[in-house]
């Protein structure tokens, strides 16, 4: 099973403005370079963020969506009710490769849910996974890279359809306009 | 050869305050959680960030460093003279995936470098290594933290000496005072 025929959506938890502005922006690029669908931005509007990165995927390609401001519980539920699992990434969870290997093989379209600071003790219970990336103080925006980067063994995605390409080069800059 | 018995330091560089302060504690953080020796934050001091990081170590173990307010340009330079190498992460580099195996190999010591926002031009030229972590615009936090776990080959380092012991747990939080 290729975990990218399934669905794959960030839920970013306790986004303030101004606050969080930086670190979310951050979360969206990572979730989109590493091959997520999508990131929904829970309780928060934030249409300058979600322009942000609209304008990312037109000029670099791929699809991915973000958005903002529906309240986070029934976002999960939902999710849940339709057969999707949830993966809370905090660093009391369970270790990344102790349970990679059976996330890897679920069938099931998934939601990785990232925190800004606490998030409800409820939602430990509602995950069906709780995991660690490292069990160490760490940030959500490299976790999130480490655990999808794992999630899809370690092959990086390509995107298609954008009107810039960077073309990877040993020294300096290279980008193209397709 | 293991990757851990060289150096590996990370250099940050164009920290703003109070811009940066949250994206370069999160680059600590990766740091630190990933198995770095330590953070050097050019050219700006943060006090307050090494203290922040300082505490962390303490309560949850390890040496780990963070020193600011040097100039880049001399730890680059001492840092080569002294026959390490320098691998500077930018989307416009080399893929990770075809330059992973020679930097692993490398037996010298590494400074990884990762800038906020643009970077003068002449770091791509007295970099060993341009890498990028997808060719794609992407967070420097999460940059930093695949790049690590590749460069360790996904392998979790631990931590020992500190106050604080997070216990890996299904469901909710488990934390010892040691």
């Amino acid at each position: 099973m290729d975990a990218r025929s399934v669905r794959v959506v960030v839920l970013r938890l306790g986004h303030r403005i101004p606050r969080d502005h930086r670190i979310t922006t951050h979360v969206c690029l990572t979730a989109r370079a590493l091959g997520a669908d999508g990131v929904l931005v829970a309780d928060t509007h934030d249409g300058q963020l979600v322009e942000t990165i609209k304008r990312v995927s037109e000029d670099f390609g791929g699809k991915f969506f973000v958005e903002s401001g529906m309240a986070w519980r029934p976002l999960v539920t939902e999710w849940k009710r339709s057969g999707g699992v949830i993966i809370h990434l905090t660093a009391y969870g369970l270790p990344l490769p102790k349970v990679i290997r059976d996330i890897r093989q679920s069938r099931h379209d998934k939601m990785i849910i990232v925190g800004a600071e606490k998030v409800p003790a409820e939602l430990f219970r509602l995950a069906d996974w709780n995991v660690a990336v490292t069990n160490q103080p760490i940030s959500e925006v490299s976790a999130l890279g480490i655990f999808l980067d794992w999630l899809s063994n370690h092959d990086f995605r390509t995107f298609t359809g954008g009107k810039l390409t960077i073309l990877p080069t040993e020294r300096g800059k290279r980008i193209v306009e397709n």
